[in-house]
């Protein structure tokens, strides 16, 4: 039973409570916050930091006339539960009713759907444009915080904000954290406004053009709601630097910062995680294992990280043993990738892991300043696949967009032997950029053929040798491409051949060539992927004028949210029934 | 004959030189420099602006152990005479010899080859890092300006590049002007700075922890000398702030900073093009005038440029027309993709022109910002194909990675009727983020079929029916398709159907479904872009388990330097003859 949140279903609610009682709602939904995140999991940290803020915002401004952009839009949670979600938060058998990031398709308050970081600021420059070339009147509020500062876009996003020369309110949630540590010059200057309350003299948001405000303590609601009202229906640009504190209220999760950005369910009298962890060799863990042990030998080893350390699996204890051998640039994909190619050019061996989602960041980079300077750094995608993430953070564009770029050697690996394999070569060689897409999140084992290095020309693996139909089985799905050959051999008496192609980015011509010769009429490829600009795609081009055909299976181009990877094989015909029934059919044709 | 550059072949010869002899040999430099772009064209305004600052930077620092890095590259012509490659400034034979961006196929003293504006920082970033892990201990300098810092990639390599804490050296050239005027809060600072001889407390290098240094004159040869003598070999980062004259000591480039930031050959004495530009319509100038009408009606419509407004046909006169509805955001395409989804979300009607090179550093807006979030945008991508620009500005990759984007609808014109029928409708639209392709510079007239609405599902325009070979001749390679289909026709006999695709991004599967039962056994694919991830592919998919075959003509997946337009179609086998020649042994087979 909470007094004040029990009252509160609509926004105008909201707008009828005393100040007293509006302090009094903050601490009631952060009581009941905490209480559905031990259930649900969920980004703990940014949530409770920023509770005040969302209520004081809602309370000041009218959403949805009033346009509020939360920047990376992890840190919506008190915001859905104030504008019609009530009850995802309160009501345990709706816990799940709603995602963890803004979305239009759940609500007129949430205005877009954003789940990557530094963004908010661009967006809201253009929602002031359309408004003020429409003659309209409302205010636009990016809400940015949690190291997203970092990200050239916030900067871009910046520098325009400031020339904009009507209402525009940039709330800079300065919680002295990104996802681990901030890092930066820019994390310098937020540092000495904080220790002068504002007063400094070199201010980054002035220097820009900015007006400028300071809240000292940013969980008081009082001192939130007097600087809002200040700047309600201003006509010019303002930043707000807000300070909170990760993890509010909490002190587990103020204790641990880092730890608690994104925490799974967990018991809340204890701060222990409700469900034992599995323990199993995941290649995070391998991955780090193994440059730990490089680094130590081979000080040129560089170990690169955009804001997520752990995604590489460096822990704490990892970061401190290498200072100089990890670098953590914050959440700065594209600085990211131009440093290393800058690494390698001085002859240091780069390293940069980062999720599949966050990869598509670095575009230009990739090409312009690591492909075409052939500079050789390897970087490691995780999270590649179908069912990674929801509709903001997929992991099934990075062969579509990366493997198309000339001097990309884009390798799959099919189980740790071949990771690590893979992954040694690269660090050895000094011509290619090497991107290699970790297998999944479980290390998998397998007696397979390795080679010594993995350049061009591409050389695919034979591991069965059969007549008719051929399954090039690409990376992660190789366990796939087994399951259907074994399923077409038990229940149908064909036995196919299987190929790992080791390489998303190029065709084994020879081994292709070969394939009709020892009479294959059925070309069949597996990726988990988009199949739009993938890897099947090449495959069928080269079969374009041959008497085979080829059945490409993998993705559908199509953003998809809160569907499982299950409920997405069977949508894209991934199980391996569904492929072994389209195979049949085929051959029946 | 020059006194001091005469005996100027080796960076050792410049040592040598005295104070004086140097500032001599600048003056000398220049007005060879002149001479040189009033025969080859190139970009005059900053190359003239940085000739001390080369000078300068090559006779403190010992290149190749020290590595200078230009930003875009662009103002490397100095740079280039003075290490090994004279000739191509001084010997009229061999002035198109070298290229107008650094190369280290040209030369060692080349780190990088760079096109693309606000990487250097995070490139030098690299070098630094790479270097202290060597234990080595050369000086990194990167030089920086004419815009390049409003990129997001620039700002996340100065808030890591602070954080180093050793050496790096970076040369801010503020000239006051990036290919247009400058925009952003940034340039408010650097303003300030500039009124206050860098004195003002308020100073954003400071602020994000660099060492800081002013050079009111950046064009007077020893100032520059004090300055970077004094950093040299220096421990930590430092941004030595130099203002300079763009198109300094040439008065035309001095007045007209814009138009004579890049020039075709031009008279030294008049400052006029040595060519009359032949006058042809041009969908630059055809795209100006079509939106300056349309803006004049409406004040919804929204044209932005990221700092070449050129490319939209936004000459001055029109830019200060529209002081509204005209959008510089300076060299920051990331934010103005995510602005025009900002415009569009708040019911503007935005366009945004550029360059295809350049729409390559807005994958994830492309993604993120606009496509999961279904705004109705229009981008205009210029300069889009095959020949377009060296390895540094290819035309090529656009398709390939931005029509395989869910959501994007791609269209490619085949005419300046399509070109604008897809316009008009993409601006009173309301659902799509939409991008078409321009189709050349030149435009075409034909008689070409309208749809009143280009969303999905695609439907192609059949333009000859014909049997046993059908043409899918997408965008500017429409023409190359009627050639080949006339050569079919009046030297074989063959009447190919002719199709003209209109979407890059998708299929009309009912006619690309009807195409085997009319007969036709070869698909031909044309396309003006590389292969890999290209429509082409998608249409081979389509066909994999068909008995038809598909044959797919278009770009090799590859970086091309120096080579024209003509030899990479005789390449890839692009001329009429050559496709001709190619279906002919296909229907033999």
């Amino acid at each position: 039973m909470h007094k004040v949140l029990d009252r509160i279903n609509t926004l105008k609610d909201l707008k009828d409570l005393s100040r007293n009682e509006l302090v009094q709602l903050c601490e009631e939904i952060r009581q009941q916050m905490l209480l559905r995140l031990s259930v649900t999991g969920g980004h703990v940290g940014s949530n409770l930091a920023i509770i005040e803020t969302t209520v004081a915002l809602h309370f000041i401004f009218d959403s949805p006339v009033d346009k509020i952009i939360f920047d990376v839009s992890h840190q919506c949670y008190t915001h859905k539960l104030l504008t019609g979600r009530k009850a995802a938060y309160t009501d345990p058998a709706r816990f799940f009713s709603v995602s963890g990031f803004t979305d239009p398709a759940e609500s007129e308050h949430d205005i877009f759907s954003i789940g990557h970081t530094s963004t908010a600021i661009s967006l809201a420059c253009g929602l002031a444009k359309g408004r003020d070339v429409k003659g309209e009147t409302y205010n636009v509020i990016a809400l940015v915080g949690d190291g997203a500062l970092s990200g050239g876009e916030a900067f871009e996003g910046l520098n325009n904000a400031a020339a904009l020369g009507s209402n525009i309110i940039l709330i800079i949630n300065d919680n002295n954290m990104s996802i681990a540590e901030n890092h930066g010059g820019l994390y310098q200057n937020l540092r000495l406004l904080r220790e002068t309350d504002g007063k400094a003299e070199c201010n980054l948001f002035r220097a820009l053009g900015f007006d400028y405000s300071f809240v000292r303590d940013g969980n008081n609601f009082n001192e939130i709601v007097d600087a809002l009202e200040k700047f309600k229906d201003t006509n010019h640009p303002v930043v707000i630097h807000m300070c909170t504190v990760k993890g509010k209220g909490y002190r587990f999760a103020e204790t641990d910062k880092e730890n608690w950005h994104y925490m799974e369910p967990f018991d809340i009298a204890t701060g222990k995680l409700q469900h034992e962890s599995i323990s199993v060799e995941t290649y995070e863990t391998l991955t780090a294992a193994y440059l730990a042990n490089k680094m130590g030998t081979d000080p040129s080893i560089i170990a690169i990280t955009a804001g997520t350390p752990k995604v590489l699996g460096f822990e704490k204890d990892l970061r401190e043993q290498f200072p100089k051998q990890f670098v953590d640039v914050g959440i700065a994909e594209g600085h990211a990738v131009a440093m290393i190619s800058g690494i390698a050019k001085a002859g240091g061996k780069p390293v940069f892991g980062v999720s599949s989602s966050f990869l598509q960041r670095t575009y230009d980079q990739l090409s312009s300043d690591l492909a075409l300077n052939h500079s050789s750094a390897v970087i490691l995608v995780f999270f590649a696949g179908i069912g990674w993430g929801s509709q903001t953070h997929m992991g099934v564009f990075d062969v579509s967009f990366a493997a198309n770029i000339p001097n990309i050697i884009y390798l799959a690996p099919t189980c740790k032997e071949e990771y690590f394999s893979m992954l040694e070569w690269g660090l050895n060689q000094m011509e290619h950029p090497v991107i290699i897409r970790v297998p999944g999140v479980e290390a998998v084992s397998r007696d397979v053929a390795l080679l010594s290095e993995y350049s061009y020309p591409a050389k695919y693996e034979m591991v069965e040798h059969g007549t008719t139909v051929a399954i090039l089985a690409l990376g992660s799905f190789f366990g796939l491409g087994e399951r259907v050959r074994g399923q077409l051999s038990a229940e149908h008496g064909i036995h196919a051949t299987l190929i790992n192609p080791r390489y998303a980015s190029a065709l084994d011509q020879t081994m292709l060539n070969a394939l009709p010769e020892y009479g294959h009429q059925l070309i069949v490829t597996l990726e988990d992927g988009v199949m739009d600009g993938g890897f099947g795609e090449k495959v069928a081009r080269f079969y374009g004028t041959s008497y085979v055909k080829v059945l490409n299976f993998g993705a559908k181009k199509e953003f998809v949210n809160h569907v499982t990877a299950e409920e997405q094989y069977f949508r894209y015909h991934l199980t391996p029934e569904q492929i072994v029934s389209d195979i049949l059919k085929e051959m029946k044709k």
